[in-house]
């Protein structure tokens, strides 16, 4: 989605009202300082939905919902990508000085997490049974 | 303010938990690609509370209450400014592709601004006429 963009001679102001987000912001966290070719995330959330915004350098997202992986680059501050429950995520941060900042729907909730892809497999198999047979 | 950070071999994640902050974030914004050595803000807010956040590069920040300035460098991602009401702003740019994160208590109200010098200090010594007799 695009983020509302100001700009002019003295650069770029981009502004997300927060009650215009499909979820309420619980968390706001943000990657910086990730070497040049290193992967975050790598992990599944159950419910958590998130918006991520590359607010400097470039980075390769990878969302899987269990059955179909999609790849997004997010190189631009004005573009943020919305991820929806039940996704396995990989962030690989393809310039150097990346920043990528992730406002999220809910606090930390160490239930919400799975740290194994076939884990994540399996959860997402039983959440929706028939989704491969639409 | 200092933001949780997590730093190991993959980067830096800083996280800011919502419930932690003295307001409700309504709104969230961000400059870039600002030319090296402008500056930003210049004007007041009545109301308006903010934690900023310079998540890449440095900027100068300047608050003013009307009575006494103070600046701030900010440089470190993982430090936040906590910005009460009642202050006049300005933000330097001091470093380039510098990036200032500002997570702010009010949804874009045109009323809570002030865009005038005089009129802040106006505005202020009306406020809190008796500040500078402690």
């Amino acid at each position: 989605m695009n983020i509302s963009s100001y700009v002019d001679a003295r650069g770029n102001l981009s502004v997300i009202e927060v009650g215009d987000l499909p979820f309420t912001v619980r968390r706001i966290y943000y990657l910086h300082g990730v070497p040049l070719g290193a992967t975050r995330g790598e992990h599944g959330h159950k419910l958590l939905e998130q918006l991520m915004i590359c607010m400097h350098g470039s980075c390769e997202v990878t969302l899987n919902d269990g059955q179909t992986q999609e790849p997004f680059k997010l190189s631009l501050p004005s573009v943020a990508l919305y991820v929806p429950p039940g996704m396995w995520r990989s962030l690989r941060f393809v310039e150097p000085d990346t920043v990528c900042c992730v406002l999220a729907s809910k606090p930390y909730e160490k239930e919400d997490y799975i740290y194994d892809f076939e884990d994540f497999l399996a959860w997402s198999s039983q959440r929706s049974p028939d989704r491969s047979h639409p």
